[in-house]
């Protein structure tokens, strides 16, 4: 070996983890390029990126720094953070996670890297997991139908109040009230949603409800200051004034309470954070969604049903008809699309692992330890709020300013109301040694009460802070899950057994199209689990959540100069969120100049479905603008459009690159014309990836974009959710965007409400999309956009001869996606793009996209983090696949018996005895050299879809739906 | 619900662990007595341990502790640990644990719970995994053949050294020759085994070897100063003068250094520790051992071969010819059993990941960090002790205590050589910056250096520490493995694929007598890759180890009560290495008594193979006594043994309960016999699982025990290994244990030599044993020893109509395990114990232990983590495998031709067109309802054991070996 003279700054090799990120070496890169007949990826970039928006320059970001360096930093940074033991509750609460669900389910590729659940046949496993969520929130609830979850309490309220105003065909009302104990947040998003929805707000004590005509109504339970009312006479005279209500309830609190279902409630809400998923500063949880059956059509988010599947087998699907329910074109009042899948399996399995038993102990050991504390404070002359309670206990005529300087000392976290009161509330992890520091903190130390004491009084006299009339007398998780994995062992071979069903990015690329499946990096989710970020109540003084702050400022540094926008707002906590949020910020901005009579959006026909449904629950009436054939905007029918709306003008919705998989040249002609008209420019940032480090959003036209971390940022799917969907918008709509009733945020207008229940959405993952950026620096960054570029463009390559491309840029090329059309394939052969789909699951693949966003066609999106290997791999299947179509087509196997209709193959197919099928048992299950090396199989045969959608896109419905 | 009035003791619910730990409920439990026909557990106790051994009062513990406390309480032991940055080198080095490796197989149960892969056809994973360890080791050192792994440098030296004498047939010589830069550590443990081998042991300086008439030299490389010295010419005279050559070389330094294969070396040992394994204070981490093809007969530990499977395929295996190549009875000169198996797995993966191109980056980087750090200090003035270097310099002629006062300020440490010399060895984490603090520590701050003009001039004038003739000329690491998986998508891939092959704990249960595979706690787990536990190097002023030092002394105080000795050693880092530090701790003893003399072992012919090796390395002669017709010991020929050796009797080797699965009832009386010769009681621990909390070895007369941490105490088996093994002595022996030269032991003679490179041995997983005792508590453990044998007696009943159970106790029950007969099915049907264990396969099971401790019988061990389900289900598929046997016997099936003889069955089998066996494809894969809701699938079909032994057992040979 000749002597290495390399110099220590390249041998300090910072660029490692841009190697490990994407996929491509230098020798594929090479390899690929000369398949596309490219000299060079500068040559392909040029041929696919408008000049007229090209950044030009490398973004200014601080240069790379390696796996170590970034852990080291923000270890450091997690380190600011104090985790004071707290009592705030208000919504959160500290859990333990049990370990063999942290390890196995939260810190796990196999799971958090998993998509949403849409190819039942592939992700039985978190399907389970979710029905055991569902189980165990109507078990809880008492209700007869629970969602799969949503995104927080706060937002899950506000779904409520827009179902009780679709559901409920007899209030003529337009009014919704709130019970003022309901938590500040919910009631700060509800008003925010209310508005835009033309709703009119009452709020009162919940007792008052009777006295107000209104379609709807929200109560909580127990109160937000721990009082336990019996609702069940509200709830009643409530129906009978054709009154709906919804009830949000603490999940814990269940265990001891009578259930709303018993109560007559309509709608039950709460988070189930507490139910083993860290409070992360805020997020991500799942929040549940329970209603009566009569509901069942109109419930918002994903419901997981039992279906069968072609054997008869019982196999498990997300029943999305429902889902169409509620877009419902100007009408939409709801515009969910992720979900908090890996949070909503966390808490499922958390309930699994204790049982009916086990959460029946911590129930009562946390209300037993609220009574001792109650009891001791009256002991000692202590008032309370209420004379009931469950967790949580509100003083009042404390001296609040000493009990603070104790509670500093003891680094304790109470709540301090306004006015001097006091609020503290235990949870699974308070002991009874917290208790007598409690005791210390609220009394001073020279209060003299025994715990033990206490204990026994409570004990001698029955004394209970849940009246009797309240109690729970149902059973509840009695289905066999909640009872067979009480051991680890048995525990963990459970976990592992529905995480082996599934198809992750552990297994093979996922290459749906608008998804963008990439590298989750283990260096980015190790963070996550760090107590110093996962154990921060929300609503903790600032001076304690310093580390996250200076995170947050930094990402959102970071995204300023990625997007061009001016500043970030990092409170929605989904993409969809993020439209709403931005739009609502147009809508504040144009009310601020007197042009709050500007309420038509312009949304082109290929954009995401999210968008028109965004749109209507801003009060903005959408106007569909046409596509031409090659797919990009017709630029007439905008200008055409823009002019007959001028005066109404609000806002364009516009993806780039286009949902077609295409960087359109007129992007910045689009955003003048709307500009021009008055309007304000919504990017939606789906397709960022195409973007980062080649052009900005915030350069060309845009006034606000969503970012999907979820997608571009490398935060983990999750098997369907967490996301994040933070806004980047300039300068004049940064006083607009979502302020937070509990933690002002620097800058916002103090009137403008929250959309999301914590002040920045799902904080505690944010660490992942910093990592990412901090380790990729703008030099990788570019480059792997580019190759995402290149990946993409490789694969229409490959399978152009046998799927036509659909749509391309002006030189031929695609952006990070491309469309392939299988319609006339259909046509010719019978065999369908759904049949390709399963068919992929045979060679060990996920499905592109299906019939999104032109019915009839699979989207195709690698991502940089595909190699070449992988990629051949794909398109080798695909291929193989066009083969097997072609011996349909010539007849060689029978229209109605060949692998691709019956695909997927599962074991249970092997091994009938009576196969006698056209074609053999290798050719259905191992039909590559691929798969026999590295076999996955589907868990069930393909599943019926009578209950289903016809379409399967990435979350929301087809903007079909929104034409004239 | 009625009024819930339990007290807060019990709603704290300390024992909530123990029910985790323990698989069986109270009503399974009930079941599982009724089926015994015993009334209560006591019952089944009482009839089962004698009454004369039974401890008779609970374990003086602490109470139980909840998960989430013992973790609380050890991470506050874990704060106690200050790690700085340390540089002491010396055989343990820094190293970035790729962070895919560290989630997906450090912290994987899917690896971490897998047994030794002695059933090659549900271990290809890992398998494979360990050929590539050895294929780097064979690469990197330029030799023919390497093993999969050994464990610590010190005692892959040792164990050199005796395959020198082995092997040497033309020396005539009794001497060893070892260099006097050899690593500290290993000198001492080579000069403990010298000495009871009864070699001499010369040290002297490398150059001098040509001056001894020896059978073997070791040489360090570099040496532990630091010097690169050209080994060529050493090495050439000693074959020339019929001395076979040992190089201790450092793994990383290999990379630039010319491989010691090209220099003549017989053979090459070393660490693997800095590819990616955690210091931990000291262990474990996976030595490797690497010889010229010659000597492959003769190579001690486990090799993993290529073979091929029943189809033809090729299929990895554990080449065990060779490990009986070294168990010659009397001549002994190994006892090793298990390897380092997930290290070397860690060790392999980060070469897998960094390809030869990564670690030539990272070994540059060291190589020219080292050489700034060199000239900056010359060019100060600063002499060094050699002018060759790769990663360690030693600085000769300074103020030792002002560098030493400075390194503290910064926490930094150094290596402080006697004399006052310091040195400092760099690391893959070592970066220019901390090159900058390290020349202010070492010249104060006024030096004035800049790295980057000492890298300049060291590019500009070519200065490098390795001399020319000692520079690398070969490739390395040029098998595809190598170079695949370099994105961190396809490492993923690549590491859930051959986790995925692998049967562990996750799937099923792994029944093997004698081996206690029960559940690993990942809250026992969680602390391991704390840094504060992980970051540690072994040799760090023990003021900086304060968390340790606790955490080991209570852990020794709990071995302490649970065993009934008075002293703990926590040095042997395997059971069998614990074998020979007793052993040894005796001779030191019986000789300072001077009792010298004696010499004799007697050893139960039921003993596990280990002990004769054990006794025979430490210069005992082994004398077998008979066990009678019932399996016990015939304590009639132990009398007469005993009087017949009385002079000369030394120990008595003995298991308890005994490995044939009993509680003797001889037990005190065989002690007592052994005593009133003047000889001393070894009893091995392996089954301590029986005894925790019911008998204790110190108190029925044993003198010293190892405990097999990995076994009853929840160190999980790594896929074969880590093991450990402290011994447990009475007051009498605790001086003679083993010192340590670097870390001197309290209490311990000054004298006893080392057994381990670490003086704690593999500290870093001791806090699994300590957590596992802390959150059971005396109630648990002693539950958790009913129940494991309450589970194997379920076992023996459930199958005992079936399958004669071959071995009981007085009162008909047997103890933690049970070895069942299969000569007479065999007899009947032609179907052999390995049918069945490869049939169980098919069910989804690891095969029991094979023929262990008697031929053609299988020995099960449920443990008690293991729930009833489990425990029926695996009962239902050896009964229905009975059922299967009654087929062939009545001639149903073909003898050559049905699903015993040919399981595993394989996808392969399944796919096969050819189908035209006996049975169904059905009966081959799934023959049970259970293994159709969850099939694991063999990789491939039953593996060719032509080159492999006979008999699998459960890690060393049958003492039949030993009988004359």
């Amino acid at each position: 070996m000749a002597y290495d003279n390399r110099r220590l700054a390249e041998l300090a090799d910072h660029d490692a983890f841009i190697r490990r990120h994407n996929g491509p070496g230098t020798e594929d890169v090479a390899a690929m390029l000369a398949a596309l007949d490219m000299e060079s990826l500068e040559t392909l970039i040029e041929r696919t990126v408008p000049a007229d928006i090209r950044l030009g320059r490398e973004l200014d970001l601080d240069p790379p720094r390696s796996e170590a360096e970034a852990l080291d930093y923000l270890k450091r940074l997690a380190r600011q953070n104090k985790v004071f033991k707290t009592y705030i509750g208000q919504g959160y609460y500290n859990t333990h996670v049990p370990a063999v669900i942290q390890r196995n389910v939260l810190e796990n590729p196999g799971w958090y890297t998993a998509y949403t659940p849409y190819q039942p046949e592939i992700a039985q496993g978190r399907l389970e997991g979710l029905l055991n969520f569902q189980q165990m929130v109507m078990d809880l609830t008492g209700m007869e139908l629970a969602n799969a979850s949503l995104l927080d309490e706060a937002t899950a309220a506000a779904e409520a109040m827009a179902l009780c105003q679709r559901a409920n065909k007899k209030s003529k009302s337009n009014a919704f009230f709130v019970a003022d104990d309901v938590l500040p947040q919910t009631l700060d998003v509800v008003r925010t949603r209310a508005y835009y929805f033309g709703f009119e707000l009452i709020v009162g004590p919940a007792e008052s409800l009777a006295e107000h005509d209104v379609f709807g109504a929200l109560l909580q339970y127990p109160g937000e200051s721990g009082r336990v009312h019996d609702l069940a006479p509200l709830l009643a005279t409530a129906r009978e004034r054709n009154v709906m209500t919804c009830v949000a309830a603490d999940i814990m609190s269940l265990v001891l309470l009578k259930e709303p279902g018993a109560l007559g409630a309509d709608i039950v809400v709460g988070n189930t954070q507490r139910f083993g998923v860290p409070m992360g500063y805020g997020g991500p949880h799942a929040a549940y969604f329970a209603t009566t059956d009569s509901l069942k059509r109109s419930i918002p988010g994903r419901i997981i049903g039992v279906s069968r599947d072609a054997r008869g087998n019982t196999a498990l699907r997300m029943a999305m008809q429902t889902r169409e329910q509620h877009i419902r074109r100007e009408k939409a009042t709801s515009n969910i699309c992720t979900a908090q899948a890996l949070l909503a399996n966390i808490a499922g399995f958390y309930a699994v692992y204790h049982g009916a038993e086990g959460l029946t102990t911590i129930a009562t050991r946390i209300h037993r330890l609220t009574t001792v504390l109650a009891v001791g404070l009256k002991e000692k002359g202590v008032r309370l709020a209420h004379d009931s309670w469950f967790d949580t206990l509100r003083l009042t005529g404390v001296d609040a300013g000493k009990i603070h300087g104790r509670a500093l000392t003891h680094e304790i976290n109470l709540r301090y109301f306004e006015g001097g009161d006091i609020g503290v509330s235990l949870d699974e992890t308070t002991t009874a040694h917290d208790l007598d520091v409690l005791f210390d903190v609220l009394l001073g130390e020279e209060h003299g009460l025994s715990i033990a004491a206490l204990d026994e009084r409570i004990a001698a006299e029955g004394i209970s802070g849940i009246p009797a009339a309240s109690r729970r007398e149902s059973a509840f998780l009695t289905h066999p899950n909640f009872k067979r994995f009480r051991s680890e062992t048995e525990m963990l071979r459970y976990l592992k057994r529905l995480e082996n069903k599934d198809l992750s990015l552990t297994h093979a690329m996922i290459p749906l199209g608008s998804c963008t499946m990439k590298l989750n990096a283990t260096s980015e989710m190790i963070p996550i689990t760090w107590p110093e970020f996962g154990q921060l109540h929300p609503f903790v003084p600032q001076e304690q959540a310093v580390g996250y702050k200076q995170m947050i400022d930094e990402l959102a540094a970071f995204l300023v100069e990625i997007t061009g926008y001016d500043h970030i707002s990092m409170q929605p906590n989904s993409g969809a969120q993020g439209e709403y949020a931005g739009l609502v910020a147009i809508r504040r901005y144009q009310a601020a100049q007197g042009e709050g009579h500007r309420d038509v959006c312009l949304i082109p026909s290929s954009a995401h479905g999210t968008n028109p449904a965004s749109a209507a629950m801003a009060q903005m009436k959408v106007v569909v603008v046409e596509c031409d054939s090659n797919g990009n905007i017709d630029l007439d029918d905008l200008r055409a459009k823009a002019e007959k709306h001028s005066e109404a003008l609000s806002a364009i919705m516009l993806t780039y690159p286009s949902t077609h998989g295409v960087f359109e040249e007129g992007i910045r002609e689009a955003c003048a014309i709307v500009h021009r008209h008055g309007g304000q420019v919504y990017i939606d940032g789906a397709n960022m990836n195409a973007q980062v480090g080649l052009s900005r959003p915030g350069d060309f036209g845009g006034d606000v974009s969503h970012l999907n971390l979820h997608k571009t940022f490398c935060i983990p799917h999750g098997g369907g959710g967490p996301g994040m969907g933070p806004i980047g918008v300039k300068a004049h709509l940064a006083p607009y965007v979502s302020n937070h009733v509990v933690t002002p945020i620097a800058g916002v207008n103090e009137n403008c409400g929250a959309v999301s229940a914590a002040a920045f959405g799902s904080a505690s993952i944010l660490p992942i999309s910093w990592a990412y950026i901090k380790m990729m620096g703008a030099r990788g960054l570019r480059q792997a956009t580019e190759l995402a570029i290149l990946n993409a463009n490789y694969i229409a390559r490959r399978l152009e001869a046998r799927y036509p491309v659909l749509y391309r840029g002006v030189n031929g090329t695609v952006a990070h996606e491309c469309i392939i059309d299988i319609r006339p394939l259909k046509s010719a052969s019978g065999i369908s793009e759904e049949d390709i789909a399963k068919r992929l699951m045979d060679y060990g693949f996920h499905a592109p996209t299906m019939s999104f966003p032109v019915p009839g066609t699979l989207m195709v999106e690698p991502t940089e983090s595909e190699s070449r290997y992988e990629i051949d791999r794909f398109c080798d299947a695909m291929i193989a696949i066009r083969e097997e179509i072609a011996r349909v087509e010539r007849g060689e196997w029978p229209a109605d018996d060949n692998p691709l209709v019956n695909a997927p193959h599962t074991m249970a197919d092997l091994m009938d005895p009576a196969w006698e099928r056209a074609y053999s048992r290798e050719v259905a299950a191992f039909p590559s050299e691929a798969v026999k090396a590295a076999k996955y199989w589907p868990a069930v045969n393909r599943v019926d879809n009578v209950f289903g959608d016809r379409q399967l896109i990435c979350s929301c419905p087809s903007i079909d739906e929104y034409r004239d």
